[in-house]
């Protein structure tokens, strides 16, 4: 979809891309099939390009460090890649600036997890440091009892434990930075997860101008304390008394903007690409009320029914095999904005 | 615009093309460089395709026949594309089916002018039967002193005399026909010409019920007289009286159709893929008022300002060389719908 947008305002678009036959393969100029850190790959990548940006905050955060040693612009840059790939790391920046999260502890043995648990209080949730999304490599832990047994199921290694959050609900704000400084942000939407993995989001979600302001508040700081370049996704929970907590940012277009295919002017892909290129950022008004509804795994036979649907905008990412789960595409059910 | 709206719905795209590094090679799974008519190389789409489209009508009919004979399916058919290349079948086959056109006379001689200037009044336009767009192979004949230059300047090709039309403006009406029948119009676009070529589409236009409905009517006799499936652009004169006649037909996505980019939910590329593809059509109404402008030649070079007003909605298409007058791209800018 980032291709596509790129397409649209005239850039060609070569991706780097471990597996042969990828979606995005299909719909560039041109693909590199090789890890995200050989040489010889990223070599080409940065001869071949004006400037290098990632749709998966998984890559190596030292891969953006060679590429900018190759003299390529990368956006954004090595140090909200590194932000966003170990939760401590995450959790400490946001904290420092002013922008809140459960409360946590670092983990390096199954032996620190009981005195967490003391300060954090019961059921708590144990996550790897690094990797895992989608619920993957996350477990919670209801006692002291289940420390071992709990490190164990992460594999034991480097973790985190975050006290639970008692959230009424699961919003998300999808904001950009400009080259120039410039900063928006689109409407919030309310996230519904199911086993760990965003099922719908609602946009933009009911929420008062309080909600929108503290959500756009906590976004400008993160993208200014990042230095940062591009769309971002801020993951919040909505506590009771209506405080917002970051659960966590990716620092890349997210599926939670996804709505903004069919509910914007600009939707976050072509505004990732317009900030990258150093265009000014689009409009982010919605035109149109959204709910956006993933397709996984085998719900994606279903895609008939969705395309006879009028008020239905079908995106199917051509994967070819449709794996338990695995996101194959969405459906953004539109209708008006409320008055 | 084509193999975007493809991708997006989860379909590869193969094109054949006789240009290297056409922009739809830059966005699609396989390019086939050779000419239209190389016989390996419509053996290698017929193998690789379900079904072939074409956005270009001056394309050998015969190819299509040969695809059909290698097994594959077109869509549209020979037939409307055959009706589209030849400027006297087509007018034949519009009146056949009481959708009514300039008067004309079919003219294979320079001697051939003057009687038809006599029949058809002065003055008229006399154009060669077949290829010619963009007011291309086309002059206009003001006595039948002129007929002789005037069959020289067109090359003294086989050629249609037609009629001057006392046109108040031009219309189009973009309609589709799925594969069961199912046919839908988007509203009517009016469109301001420079110099033969396209400048400007105004969608919706304003035009009454009547209009509205006799261009409708107009659609669906061709559609279902050509039996087509796609996407079609008809272009329509609109006299004093409000009577309409056809200008010419169009067998594919069409200039004047870009305003559905932004301003449908459906755009006119998805809603051609839709169509031979054999799903079901999609809505058709607009949901924005739309100024397209093209963007012609060096025009592309003033992109930053569009890029900067956000109410405009940029495309670019990618093309290296910003020949005078060439169709580099264009703009769309949103207004609300008249409530």
């Amino acid at each position: 979809m980032l291709a596509l947008a790129a397409a649209r305002l005239g850039f060609d678009v070569v991706v780097l891309e471990p597996e042969p036959d990828s979606p995005a393969s299909r719909v560039v100029k041109h693909t590199i099939v090789a890890p995200y850190d050989d040489p010889a790959a990223l070599r080409e990548l940065a001869q071949r390009s004006q400037v290098v940006t990632f749709e998966f905050e998984n890559v190596p955060a030292e891969v953006v460090v060679q590429l900018r040693a190759l003299g390529v612009e990368t956006a954004p840059g090595p140090r909200a890649l590194a932000a966003a790939q170990d939760r401590v790391e995450e959790k400490t920046f946001l904290n420092s600036i002013d922008a809140p999260t459960a409360v946590f502890a670092a983990i390096d043995a199954a032996a620190d997890i009981a005195p967490a648990l003391a300060m954090l209080g019961l059921p708590a949730v144990l996550k790897t440091r690094r990797e895992g999304y989608d619920g993957k490599g996350q477990v919670w832990v209801a006692s002291a009892a289940e420390a071992d047994a709990a490190f164990t199921a992460i594999g034991e290694r480097p973790a985190i434990l975050e006290a639970k959050v008692p959230f009424v609900r699961e919003l998300s704000i999808i904001a950009a930075r400009g080259r120039r400084g410039d900063i928006d942000a689109y409407p919030i939407g309310e996230n519904i997860h199911e086993n760990g993995v965003l099922r719908r989001t609602l946009a933009p979600a009911e929420a008062g101008a309080a909600t929108r302001e503290q959500a756009m508040a906590v976004a400008r700081r993160i993208l200014e304390g990042l230095d940062y370049v591009g769309v971002i996704g801020v993951e919040l929970f909505e506590l009771k008394d209506g405080a917002l907590l970051v659960n966590e940012i990716a620092p890349r277009v997210h599926n939670s903007g996804h709505w903004t295919l069919d509910g914007c002017a600009t939707d976050q892909f072509e505004q990732h690409v317009r900030a990258i290129a150093g265009w000014p950022l689009g409009p982010t008004g919605a035109i149109a009320r959204v709910e956006m509804l993933n397709l996984l795994g085998s719900e994606i036979d279903a895609w008939p029914d969705f395309a006879a649907d009028p008020a239905a905008r079908v995106w199917l990412y051509g994967k070819r095999r449709a794996r338990d789960g695995r996101k194959m595409g969405h459906v953004n059910r539109l209708s008006p904005l409320a008055p």
